[in-house]
This record gives C-alpha cells, sequence and structure tokens, in this order.
C-alpha cells in the first residue's frame, strides 16, 4: 500500500522533510499543511527586503505553493490549519481556512514541524493597527508597505534581540528616526557583556536610542487603534509606529495536547532521528528544542539552518531511511550595521550552569595587516575549560571579516579542540586577507599563557 | 658561563627566533647576522607598495635593527655577511660588508634563518638596470623609485606564481600594461587545473596578456644595460622593465658545505625541535623544508607564517627550553585583481604521488544570499581519500569571503575530519555573510553523494 506522510508546517523545515521523504520514497503519497499563503521562504531576509538591500519582493519566495507541489511531487495545500493532532488514530484534524471546513487526515508518519510563534506580552494595545512583528513574509510585506504609504519618522523597537538589531539597521535605512526598548541593561542578553556593550555603541554611533531596563507597561492607541506612544514603568516613548522583536516560543500546543513530549523551553524533545515520543511522529525545526553537543543539554535555537537539516533527517526517516542529526554547537550571527557580531558555542554563563571550571579571554586584533587598506579591529570573547582546555564557545565582533572567522573557530569547537591545539593552527597570512598571526591564534596563546600561569599557581 | 646564541638571518624566522631565545633564557648573549641593512620586515607586502595601496615605506619595516636591538636586548649586526659555518670548532666566518673584514664568532647555539634565493637563470641580460626582482624591502624601493621617476608604459612579468600575480595587480593599478609569460600552460602551476583557467580569466579581464609556454632565450638590452624586449622561444615581447618572479629555493650553500643535511628540494631537514643533523646547530624558515602533514613527506613551502613559528620553536629549544612544530597542511592565498584564490591542504597531484586513490568534486556556490547585495560567486575544488572520506586539500577561488572560508576548510582538514563530519559542521548561515547552505556544506554533501555511489558500484 501506499506509504502516507503528512508533513505540518511549510517555511522551513517542513519543505525539506517533504522534499527529502519523496526522494527517498518517490511511491510515497505526500501532502503538506501550512496555514499561511506562502511555502518555504526566507524569513531571514525579511529585514533587509524592509531596508530596501533587497530589492525585490518575488526574491524572498523563490518557490510558490504550486511550484512546490509540481518541482517535488508533494501534495501543498495552502490556507490549511492543522488544529488537532489524533495519535491513537493516526489522524490529524485540519481546516480548510478559506472554505472554513474541517476534515481528517490519515497518516502512516506524521511529521510536525509547526516552527515558532512570536512570545506572547499581555499588553494593553498590542493589537493596534501600526504594531507590527517581524514573523513572516507578510509581516515585511505590511512593515514596508506602511512606511512607503505613511512616510512615518518615529519608530519605537521593543526588544534588542537579533531582529531587533536587524531592524534598527533597515529602518535607520529608511531615515527612520528609532528608539530601542530593551529589557536588560545592553542588548543581545544572551552574549557575553563585553560584546553587547561594544553593539550598543554600534547603535549609538548609528544615531538609535537606546533605553535599558524598561518594561513596557502599555501601548497608547488613538481612537483609530494606532499607537501615538509606548509607556514603560519609566518613561513614555512617542512614536509613529512599533516593531515588536521579544523573541519567540516553540508553537507547540497542539503536539502538547496530544502528550508529545515537550522540553523545559516547551519546544518538542526528539531523539537523533528527529522521532518524538510518540508512534510514527517525527518533528523538525523552530518547534524543537536542540540538544547542545557541549553541554549535552536541551537548549532553544530557532535557526533556519538548524530547521532545514532536521526536516531532511526527519524526512529520510519517516520515509523509511536512516539519518540523525545529533545537535548544535549554535553558530549565529548578526550585522548590526557596519559592525560584525557572531557567537559560536556556548556562552560563559551556560558553560557555568552546565559545570564547567571556565577561564575567558578577550583579545582585540587586526582584521588584516595593521596598515592595509580596509583593516578593521576584530575582537574574541572566548570562553574555556580549565580541566580540558578545550574552547567551549566565543564571541567575535568587529569589521569585516570577524563573522567568517566565526567559523573556523567552531568548527575547531565542534572537534573539541584545545587552546594548545588552536595555537598550532595552519592559518592563512596573506595581507589583504589577515595578519602574520591571525586573531584567533593570538586568542588561543592568550588562552594558552592563561592556562600555564594557572597550573604554575597550582603546583 | 654566559650562553651564546647566534642567529643567522634577519628577515623573519631570525628575528623570532633571537626575540624568543632572550624571553626563556634572558641570561644569554645573543647576536643576529643580516647581511641587507633592514631586518624583521614586511616583504608580503612590498607589492601593495609598489601599487600604492600601502602609502607609508615605513610601515613595511616597523622595527630598525637598532629598536630590535634595544627593545629586545639582542645584538642586532645588520650588513654582516655568514659566509662559513666551522661546526667542528663551533664558531661562524662572517664578513662586515661595509669595513670588508673578516671575524670568527664563536657560539653555544647556532640559529640558521637564512632565508631563500630567487631560482637563478642563466639567461643573457638578466643583470639589466631594469630588470627586478622582488625578493627584498630594497627591491620594492627600487620598483616604486623606477615607475615613478620613469613612468614605464609596459612590463614584462617573467613567471605566473604567487608574486607575478601580485605584480600584474600592482603594475595595472599603475596603469601599466603587463605582459605576463609563463612556462606552463596556465598561471599559478601547483594549483589544480580548473583554479589555474579561473585565474588566467581574471588576469584577461584585467587586461594582462598571458603568454603560455614561454621559454625565455634572452633579455635583449641596450647599450646602457637596460632591457628593451624579452626574446622567448616563441616570440619578442617589448617592455620597459621586467619583472623576474620565477619562484625561489633555499639559501642553503653555506649549510650544505658544512654538511648539515638538506632534502630533495635542497632545503635543510631538521626534527621537530628545529634541530638540524648537525650538533647544537638549529634551522628555521626559508632554508628549510617542511613536513607535511598530510602525506608525512618533506615539501618546500617558504612562508612567513611557518618561518615565524619555526624560529619561535628554534629560538626556545636553543636557549633551553622545549617546543616542537610538527609541519604544516599548507595554507596559503593570493589576491588577483578583484578575485580570492587560495589553497589549503595538498594537490591532486601531491595527493597521487603520495599513493592516496583520491575523487575530487567541483562545486559553484555563493558567498551570500544569492539575491542578496554583494553576493558573489565561490569555487570549491577539493581533493578526498576514497579510502578513509578524508578531505586532502582544496582549492577556494571567487570573490570577497573566499579566502576565509578556506580557513575553515582548512581547519578541517588539519582535524582529518571526514566529508561526513564536514557535511554535519554547524556554520552559521545570515544573509549579509553566507547562504543558507554554506558552499562548504554542498561540497562536503557533492563528496558524500559521490563516495555513496561509489561504495555501491562497488557493492
Amino acid at each position: 500500500m501506499t506509504q502516507k506522510i503528512l508533513v505540518v508546517g511549510g517555511l522551513a523545515a517542513g519543505p525539506s522533510a517533504a522534499s527529502k521523504a519523496k526522494r527517498v520514497n518517490p511511491d510515497a503519497e505526500i501532502i503538506l499543511f501550512e496555514q499561511g499563503e506562502h511555502v518555504s521562504y526566507g524569513i531571514c531576509e525579511v529585514p533587509y527586503y524592509i531596508s530596501g538591500a533587497v530589492t525585490n519582493f518575488a526574491d524572498l519566495n523563490p518557490l510558490s505553493a504550486g511550484e512546490l507541489q509540481r518541482s517535488r511531487g508533494i501534495t501543498v495545500k495552502v490556507g490549511h490549519s492543522v488544529e488537532e493532532l489524533l495519535p491513537t488514530k493516526k489522524k490529524v484534524v485540519v481546516r480548510n481556512l478559506e472554505r472554513d471546513k474541517v476534515l481528517e487526515f490519515a497518516y502512516d508518519k506524521l511529521i510536525l514541524a509547526l516552527g515558532s510563534i512570536t512570545r506572547s506580552i499581555e499588553i494593553e494595545g498590542r493589537d493596534a493597527k501600526n504594531l507590527f512583528r517581524v514573523k513572516s513574509l507578510a509581516d515585511g510585506a505590511s512593515i514596508r508597505g506602511f512606511i512607503d504609504e505613511k512616510k512615518p519618522k518615529r519608530c519605537v523597537i521593543v526588544g534588542g534581540g537579533y531582529v531587533g538589531m536587524e531592524m534598527c539597521e533597515a529602518l535607520v535605512a529608511k531615515g527612520i528616526s528609532v528608539t530601542l526598548l530593551h529589557l536588560d541593561d545592553y542588548p543581545m542578553t544572551g552574549l557575553e557583556q563585553e560584546t553587547r556593550k561594544a553593539v550598543l555603541s554600534e547603535l549609538v554611533r548609528n544615531g538609535v536610542k537606546f533605553h535599558a531596563r524598561q518594561k513596557i507597561k502599555r501601548f497608547v492607541t488613538d481612537v483609530d487603534s494606532n499607537v501615538h506612544s509606548v509607556m514603560t514603568e519609566s518613561g513614555t516613548f512617542e512614536c509613529d509606529f512599533v516593531i515588536l522583536s521579544v523573541g519567540v516560543v516553540p508553537n507547540t500546543a497542539i503536539a502538547s495536547q496530544a502528550r508529545i513530549q515537550l522540553g523545559r523551553h516547551k519546544g518538542i524533545l526528539t531523539d537523533e532521528r528527529q522521532l518524538t515520543n510518540t508512534d510514527s511522529i517525527f518533528a523538525a525545526g523552530d518547534c524543537c528544542e536542540v540538544k547542545n553537543l557541549l553541554t549535552g543539554r536541551w537548549f532553544y535555537v530557532p535557526l533556519a539552518t538548524y530547521a532545514t537539516r532536521q526536516g531532511r533527517v526527519a524526512g529520510e526517516n519517516a520515509a523509511g531511511g536512516r539519518s540523525v542529526f545529533k545537535g548544535t554547537i549554535r553558530s549565529i550571527a548578526v550585522k548590526v550595521f557596519d559592525f560584525e557580531v557572531a557567537q559560536v558555542g556556548i556562552s560563559s554563563q551556560e558553560a557555568q550552569e552546565a559545570g564547567f571550571d571556565i577561564t575567558t579571554a578577550h583579545i582585540t586584533s587586526d582584521t588584516k595587516v595593521p596598515y592595509f587598506p580596509g583593516n578593521a579591529t576584530i575582537d574574541i570573547v572566548a570562553i574555556a575549560d580549565k580541566k580540558s582546555h578545550r574552547i567551549l564557545g566565543a564571541n567575535i565582533y568587529g569589521g569585516p571579516g570577524s563573522v567568517l572567522r566565526a567559523n573556523v573557530l567552531g568548527v575547531g569547537i565542534q572537534q573539541k579542540m584545545t587552546v594548545e591545539e588552536f595555537s598550532q593552527l595552519d592559518l592563512i597570512y596573506s595581507p589583504p586577507f589577515s595578519p602574520l598571526w591571525d586573531p584567533l591564534l593570538i586568542l588561543a596563546n592568550q588562552l594558552k599563557t592563561k592556562f600555564n600561569k594557572q597550573s604554575f599557581r597550582a603546583s
């Protein structure tokens, strides 16, 4: 009998899973449900569409539902919301949103790629017309349309994380005055203190008005349900519109109702094959927690790279193949105006929580030969384990070339390299690209010296 | 008694060795001999001084002999040529070039950092006034001076290796018409065929007239001993000056006379401590061959990074410490106009010579999200071992970001990673920096697929 595989979610993990499953078992019948209008689009590129760096909206959505269906042999049902899972009957309950009709679909294997949702904030005025999230292609179109039509002058961005940073840059590029309200002392909570201070300097240098320790009390709206000011516990900030970038959480309500096991971040837990605790149900992407390869703990890092990979693995296994996704160290980057910021591996806080006894080092160096045109400063803040001498994580920030260097460090972290091994690395030296001593070697040598001194003191 | 350490050579390895030795044994008396006028300068930056990218000559030579002496506590003797080694007497014979006086110096430990010399070509006219090598700071000053004074219009560059590439770019930047004569079919002998063809396209695109398979017969000079044309076996090329960039060989004549062991490239062979086969004599830098970590064979890769490291190791060991330099995989890069080219690890030819049964893969991808501003093409040609599935080497070429990505691959090669491990790497995705599937992952997946098919065929 034809194998029937249902996939719930059409952004990143879902299409990956469906496509891979079809390749592994071309005879399978595969149906993908997406509640929105678009599938398989570039959500990470949305801020750059708003800024104008990406000019063509169609570029963000290279594969329409129809094309995905035709080119991959998958049945794609957009405008279909999966409302309930019935694992004991091996069925799902699906609402056709256009016709407002509910149907049941049976499956042999089910792949949940439910994605994430904006962290909910129960604040008055949160449904205002000119309050935007940056969570979908439709959001991107709305924000861009609003800016083009209304020519707003002032924006309040709530939340200084990755998306907040990208939106600061995008809106300043559009000539909009930006006020950034953040819960903590510095933007980019989760990164090291040095990095966060450097990011703040870059924001300020570009005219962003940053306000720390701001807890939102109310979005004050007019009669037309438009926000005109944001009230916090310490002030009122006038604006023409609001961007809400307060982070995301796993979209796991229907999974939870079906008693699929969730972790402490409310993301679905799976084994290495992306199989949940429930028979024949796989999960992939932003609805899942991810195993941290350094701590062995589950963490929540909703990134497109992991979603796509987990999708492939879930798809292959659902279709009868055998593939694994072992976890990640976390490799992430963001451009903050002309400043590059990356994190690879775990933070000092995560390391301590996981029981590591750590040493940190902070070096400032050059991306090229110092007097070479285009040379810029690069900083690396690294966390190393005193016991094993392994580097566990790092923040890298600075001028052009900082982010690509982070991957070099990332590979070493994934390979469990010690600082002594790092210091022996054969890295390229060429004036247009790198100084004689690559910043990573300077870092490794500094950590090596620290460890030597520590063992000297200890003996 | 005070330990006496002599260091022969003042460019990269020599000053590194002397400085490290002094740090390890501050009581040692350390004398460094350099036959030229300058020490510790940036020879790799010379083409960029000629092009004008580096504007300040003094930048190339941050540390004068006097400063090296003062800041490091080393006795520095410039204008001193070491003419003979007397290992049985533990002495060296040194000529003070200014006074033309010969003296003997005794040593407890001797460090040879003799460097390299231009490959000799026994061709008529090779001593012409307007024929330049690019081998020293003085050469750089001469070429720049010649261009500024004589305003030459046409140059013939002989030799299309790394320095030849940099000189093409430098001279075109100065508005000079460049003809490049090369022995082989394509420039950059030693790189893979695909890379060499791509480099040729970039040269041609920038107006360089490349002539393949050119064996020089004669530099035709006028009465003032100025070359006005270069005769080869297949043609005559008129010019206002000539750059000779035909590669370098180890400068080991005095070492050879003293029966210090040389390898097949005529470079000094040392153990991991940089000790030669001769009692108390260490060697470091371009006069040495280097152990290739992938083949276990000696090869000749005269690079400043290895020289500096070997110098440190030789200095530490000479001063009574213990340090090792195990070898390299070779990590090298060059900028050819707006084109970035890097090699990490061994070539397909070297792999085959070393007995590996190899598979190659060639991918063409994007450096960023395809429709993102500044996206460029990147190519990777990689060589993998069929037996172990390890990647042994790669050429990476293309737009901005190609060279920094080469280091990521290089770390993996040094870590003996298999293509399967490469395909699992957690690499950064962020539109301004990288596409969703980093080119390295695309490469690894292609090699993985190739290996799967091969094992399928074999079974």
